[in-house]
């Protein structure tokens, strides 16, 4: 339908996730328009991100060095471990500020349907590193759905004999959340998990 | 919060149309783990774009040589030319395979509370087109909206001693849709534009 480049741009843009044939249009010819320093920009930064980005050789994190920012830390404490999914989980905690010990990134969850199966996740890299005894808590962040705890279970098991503090971030309802809207799961959890409050 | 060359990235994907910050990390996250031929060849494209595509001497479509398809295109109707706001609504129009006419793209629709005046528009392009008397019609294909209705006012106005036939594309029901979730200006033109069924 287009001229050859325009329609190449349209096809390459509609791989990207999220990103359907109308938007992929619609970038498209916000790039005809665009000035050219932004678009060149752009090309740029995709190039770079695969030039210069690889994962860091300790934790699996995203890093522009042999490590990630966070192994990289001296300050960081390393005698706390929080797993996680994915490099995007580290950006999510980093967020909150409340964490500053080390992560490990499994790369997903054990997921039987789409044949992700222990083997296929970074688990061997992490009992790699609780080995000499120097990590003490192991924090099991993997997301709260069926695949994530199922991962958690999986790895609270393999490491049960060596000592260690396992712990699961809390499930319950999300803070301005509304109870009436709940699910019926989260709300469930939510009650089995309530605290006392000392008043 | 991500390593330098990530967040670029999502800095510069996060200011393509469409593409809000959390579409961002997601396609950003995606690159990262992509196959690094097909990253290179997004980026490619959006370089190969700014390059060679220009916009058509005649009409205003997008073209990839001095003239678009459809003007280089000696098959195609010279005596009607189909005025349009933007390339997109040429490709939406070809995609029917009704027209066989030129077009001719006006950049635009007169918009006074964006600032677009008809001199922003390829108007005088247009009139020197007509200016021959080769052209016997003109159909006025801007959208069916406020700004696309004062241009196409403005158009016939502008031709009106011309001895042209100017016309509008018909305003109605969509086909397939429903009447009862028409909005009443569509259902209100649909009435005014009503047709003697010859049976």
């Amino acid at each position: 339908m287009y001229e050859g480049v325009v329609q190449d741009l349209i096809d390459e843009l509609g791989r990207l996730p999220g990103v359907g044939p109308k938007s992929a249009q619609r970038i498209a010819f916000h790039v005809l328009q665009a000035d050219p320093a932004d678009v060149r920009r752009l090309a740029q930064a995709l190039n770079e991100v695969k030039a210069k980005v690889r994962f860091c050789a300790v934790c699996g994190n995203v890093a522009q060095e042999e490590q990630c920012r966070v192994c990289l830390d001296p300050r960081r404490d390393a005698t706390v471990i929080c797993v996680v999914e994915e490099p995007k989980d580290v950006v999510a905690i980093e967020r909150t500020r409340e964490f500053r010990g080390r992560y490990h990134v499994l790369g997903g969850a054990i997921s039987p349907i789409e044949g992700v199966g222990p083997d296929d996740l970074r688990i061997r890299e992490l009992l790699a590193r609780l080995a000499d005894g120097a990590v003490t808590e192991l924090i099991l962040a993997t997301d709260p759905n069926l695949e994530g705890e199922a991962t958690a279970t999986y790895l609270a098991r393999m490491v049960s004999s060596m000592g260690l503090r396992v712990t699961r971030l809390a499930s319950g309802l999300p803070v301005g959340g509304d109870l009436e809207y709940a699910d019926e799961v989260t709300l469930g959890r939510a009650f089995e998990g309530r605290r006392l409050l000392d008043v």
